[in-house]
């Protein structure tokens, strides 16, 4: 089998999948055009969260039978395209819930403690921080309440580590949780509005569909409290970046944590002259161990794929 | 009654004293010149962590019957010239905890997933940041062996969120805990060089005394493990900076997550110009809510030792 990787990933993840023909790029990515010439052979594609992955693309591949995706999003991927051939795309939903969740809690933090903007502030040439007890003073999470948009692996995984940190958790979800989930974090089911409404922190742990498009826009960042947090670890076109500036800069919001950008890779400039926002380069699940960990996880989906045990893929089309 | 105040604090803070003569200054702070001459007439003084109190100053007031600290740390009052005047000095040890514990907490996450580092490159003017799949790596907290020096109090609440986060947890402490308290936190006692040798976060959270100045030395540093972290919460004399530069700066350790520092406010320039370094102007106790918390424990304080009640103190002398 000729398994083609759009993407340079540690050979040391694909040990349960040598035995098969694996092409990756000497630089990080293959460019389009390179992938395209490729796919001419290529049976499976391991494609990344960060690549593309077109109509076009999948018509340049005749022989392709299986697209694994390496991530737990695939919005990357046409996956209308994908259907039409009869080709199943897998995703990578394990390993990714717990760096996620302890990214976001991560970020969370920092912009509470005002960890980038202080830390940044020091280092400057003539520094203007004085060290003084009632200076450069931040929040706490403790005893506060988060509100997480979409409680799937990665909602549940913030959850438990937020309750261990003192907050109140009340959730919006497509479903309503069992209930002895629910009790596991002494979770509140309310409607998206109540949410925002009563939330000191909100966290957007959703999949990226159509519906979830600016699920945070001028309408839902006004009905946040006064000096809340938002933080986003999902997709970057959850959030209307241009209204999010707005409520930022008039202090109506305390603070953002991005992870993910709504024009990706570029980042809206007005939010990298705000010093309370913390960015990270979408590294939700970025850590060593974690990127071995997914690139298992890809091998496995390869090889229930080619062993006919389709029941135990992630398939998510 | 006459309760003088080193440094200006939130008035709402100090509601149950109300009925007392409250001197504090306009500024920031009194300088010592102007607190010298204040204290002539002053019953109680009201010091916080980051303001000296001399013998001198202590001789200057003869009417001075209580010291009460804002802080945890004491190591800023002349505890034996209060001592030889028969001056009780009280702390605040109750408020600090949650606050300081999830400020150690937000340091060490935030080295690990390399946030001031990624934020600050990302503002830069022409940011060498690229977003893919294999840049910006950090390493994971989860599954990962904390150390923990000191165990009282703050070091048994970072012990709490760390366990909720996936660590397992080590300590050392002058005295071994109850059983029931490691089984709390799933806690295994050892010697410090096991701890040093063992963990790959070593986190300081023991007071301040002659014998723990330098505990982290080009010895200790020595003992700890290739790619480990280190985080200092406590106080800046534990470690000698000069020697943590050299560690951080071969690649042996990781990284340091430093709140305080040994020359304190001066910051060694060398970790100012250190990416695996974040740092924080000794904020661990440093929020809002925090700080009127601690206003109240002071408070406690005084109107404890004025009714007699001297057995509720936080008496530290």
């Amino acid at each position: 089998m000729n398994i083609l990787l759009t993407t340079k990933l540690p050979i040391e993840g694909f040990t349960t999948i040598s035995e098969h023909n694996i092409i990756m790029p000497e630089a990080p990515k293959f460019t389009p055009e390179e992938l395209i010439t490729r796919l001419a052979d290529a049976d499976i594609l391991l494609s990344t969260f960060d690549y593309k992955i077109t109509a076009e693309m999948i018509a340049a591949a005749p022989n392709l039978k299986l697209i694994t995706n390496f991530g737990v999003g695939f919005n990357n991927v046409d996956i209308a395209a994908a259907r039409d051939r009869g080709i199943p795309v897998t995703n990578t939903p394990g390993p990714v819930i717990e760096p996620t969740a302890e990214h976001a809690f991560t970020l969370m933090l920092a912009i509470c403690h005002r960890t980038a903007e202080l830390d940044r502030r020091m280092r400057q040439p003539n520094s203007d921080i004085e060290f003084g007890v009632m200076n450069n003073l931040g929040i706490a999470i403790y005893g506060k309440t988060l509100g997480i948009i979409g409680m799937g692996n990665i909602g549940q995984s913030i959850a438990g580590r937020a309750v261990a940190c003192g907050m109140k958790i009340i959730y919006n979800n497509r479903r309503r949780l069992p209930e002895e989930i629910e009790q596991r974090y002494n979770a509140q089911y309310v409607d998206l509005e109540t949410l925002l409404r009563t939330s000191d922190f909100v966290s957007l742990n959703l999949p990226y569909t159509p519906d979830s498009h600016h699920i945070i826009n001028e309408d839902t960042l006004s009905m946040m409290k006064q000096g809340a947090v938002l933080i986003n670890t999902a997709r970057g076109a959850h959030i209307d970046e241009a209204a999010l500036v707005r409520h930022l800069r008039s202090g109506h919001l305390y603070g953002a944590a991005l992870d993910v950008y709504e024009f990706e890779p570029k980042v809206t400039p007005e939010l990298l002259e705000l010093d309370n926002v913390v960015l990270s380069p979408h590294i939700g699940t970025g850590t060593i161990d974690g990127r071995i960990a997914m690139c298992h996880c890809c091998s496995d989906n390869i090889n229930w794929f080619l062993n006919g045990e389709h029941h135990k893929m992630n398939r998510v089309n």
